[in-house]
């Protein structure tokens, strides 16, 4: 069965005018004079401005609270206190990792997101309970959001036996990345956590999303020992440092090696841009070659109440902890929730082109920088080629 | 003329369910068992959370672009580079203080605001043009929004000869509160340009607000001889100082030494809490006794293009820049964009209590941290006991 489909008089970010045609869920064409193809559903784009599908590279579908009842927090500060609280919640909780990544995609393609990546838990309790949840989603949603499934030792690997068997099975079972989380201050051993990981990767012939939180010294000392393992495991461009707070907090000249490093191994790096914790420098990064990306990482959960899976929210807070205010500074934050991040996370057939995937949002906006900061909704949503969301409902 | 309002079937923080009444502007009674004034508007709160009136404590409503067409920013990164190309933007942009201000005071009530604290430009070009347009929207709104005019030398006091005695004029003319901007970085001459300004306010009679931008030991420079001059002229409990980043970037016993000369002199600090600058600690500040307290600062206008006229957002943002995850904690933040900033402004007849203003806003959320993190639509809101706004509108 062929879908087809042609929307009309819709603004691209240059302020020219065109039209696009789609089928069987590609992009056939993109300009002033492109015509309807046979027996194509019509649709008046109003002048709108066109974009892209958005692309979160990192977040938490299998735990978030996102429309359940409010999740009252009264957890302790540390890092372990959070990881321990949220392993007794998901006990007494009732919690079931189908429904509530369910319940999360949908908001996201009704928000505009088309791809994306999300780190699901696997540990010794849940063993891979989640990656089943967010399996079973991802077989529901997969016509209109394309999912990468990372598997994630939130709990910690070496640190709790039995892990890196679970981890293993989980890559067998459909997670399409090893995930890991600091190596030194969560598994108490770097060189072998990394090494753990990066055999594990290697025998699946997978590649790597690893949550960098160590700070400073410790954090650079890891991500040297990451950046060794990637060459010497023939890792180059299939490593993912998310978060990496460490290269915000380095002396210039340590910093700008690591940074040449990373970028000669062609590792990514991804930001939810906290405005509480020191963050790579987004511009110096890009200036060296480092794909930098953005992601909510976890949207109302246990860890934190914040985060909405709306990825022009999450593009405006990037441009804030940078202090982007112009608007070509501005269109790099939006790069950040779309073409850096179909590229960090290697999401193929992107953007607004002919032969690419037709995912596309209409917003009424002068600009992607007006865009950006005002976040209105979404006037219409193409995923795959199907208008899946209008007036900010579900169609 | 009386004008009554009985809301029925509100929730309280703590989760009580009660009624409201209110007489000619002011809150009756609050509680379980209270009963409708004769004559009275009845409304049915359906069970929504019932906040106070938000509070803006530093915002620039004379130079907001908000409901206009999109500014283009590219503008260069200095302070002084955003300082002499807004001066040159209101001339060639028909920039019209008055119609500007008023839309962006119009948005606020529409989000809950009741009670604002607006800087307005006085300098040698503009004049007192735009306090007068201030003084216009002032004028049409003091039934619904109690506004604070400060005179603000955006473009420096004494470095523009003039500029004294047009805030002098300003004083006389209508603003409440005296400003002042950078008196090292801008002014270039910290203690006269300080002179200046404590001298200005004693022959007035009127408090200082103060926009500290000065960064680590040069802010702490000011910040100390402004703290001299605070308890020498007898201004104890009468200044702001706005941002005061340099409280953020201080060794410990330094900036401890500095928040008790604060405290003891009751100074208050504004932060619109933004994620690129260091910030003054505000739960140290809060266990002090010193009264800080949040604001947007300015909303889309050449300066930046951030900001909506929704304190619950500035809220949200002050979490995120807090790292304020538990719900106990989103109360702080939320405390920042109304009691405290009441109090920080000199707000009178504030809050949820018998004899205080009817200003109220009902929202659908389980409590006061899921408004803060979710920012829903405003089912209604209340200003001095008039419904001004009805399901995000205004009424
Ligand atoms: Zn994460
Ligand atoms: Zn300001």
């Amino acid at each position: 069965m062929t879908r087809s489909l042609y929307l009309s008089n819709v603004r691209l970010a240059d302020g020219q005018f065109v039209s696009v045609s789609s089928v069987d869920g590609r992009i056939e064409a993109i300009g002033a004079h492109v015509t309807a193809p046979p027996g194509a559903h019509l649709e008046d784009g109003g002048g709108a401005l066109l974009l892209p599908g958005f692309v979160e590279g990192h977040t938490h579908i299998d735990k978030s609270n996102w429309g359940r009842p409010w999740y009252r927090n009264e957890v302790g500060p540390l890092l372990t206190d959070r990881i321990s609280n949220e392993r007794e919640w998901r006990k007494t909780s009732g919690h079931d990792a189908a429904a509530q990544s369910l319940a999360l995609s949908r908001a996201f393609v009704q928000m505009g997101t088309t791809r994306l990546r999300t780190h699901v838990d696997i540990d010794t309790d849940a063993r891979l309970r989640h990656l089943e949840g967010v399996l079973a989603t991802r077989q529901t949603m997969h016509d209109v959001l394309e999912m990468q499934i990372v598997a994630f030792p939130q709990s910690g690997m070496l640190v709790r036996p039995g892990t890196v068997e679970l981890l293993g099975s989980a890559l067998t079972e459909g997670a399409d990345v090893l995930g890991a989380l600091d190596p030194a201050l969560i598994d108490g051993d770097p060189v072998a956590s990394l090494d753990a990981t990066f055999a594990l990767a290697d025998r699946h012939g997978k590649p790597i999303d690893i949550h960098l939180h160590e700070p400073g010294e410790i954090g650079a000392f890891t991500l040297r020992l990451l950046l060794d393992r990637a060459e010497t495991m023939g890792m180059q461009g299939r490593v993912v440092v998310s978060h990496g707070f460490c290269l915000g907090a380095l002396p210039e000249r340590e910093r700008d090696a690591l940074l040449d490093r990373i970028a000669h191994r062609r590792v990514a790096l991804l930001t939810s841009a906290p405005p509480s914790r020191t963050v790579p420098p987004l511009k110096l990064c890009r200036k060296k070659g480092i794909t930098m990306f953005g992601g909510n990482d976890g949207i109302r959960d246990t860890w934190s109440p914040y985060g909405v899976p709306d990825m022009l929210e999450r593009a405006m807070l990037i441009g804030m902890r940078y202090d982007l205010r112009r608007d070509d500074d501005l269109m790099i934050a939006f790069d950040c929730v779309s073409e850096a991040a179909a590229r960090g996370c290697g999401f193929a057939d992107y953007g607004l082109r002919a032969g690419a995937r037709a995912d596309l949002v209409l917003v009424d906006a002068a600009s992607v920088a007006h865009a950006v900061v005002a976040r209105p909704v979404r006037k219409l949503v193409v995923s795959n080629g199907r208008i899946v969301a209008r007036d900010g409902a579900l169609a």
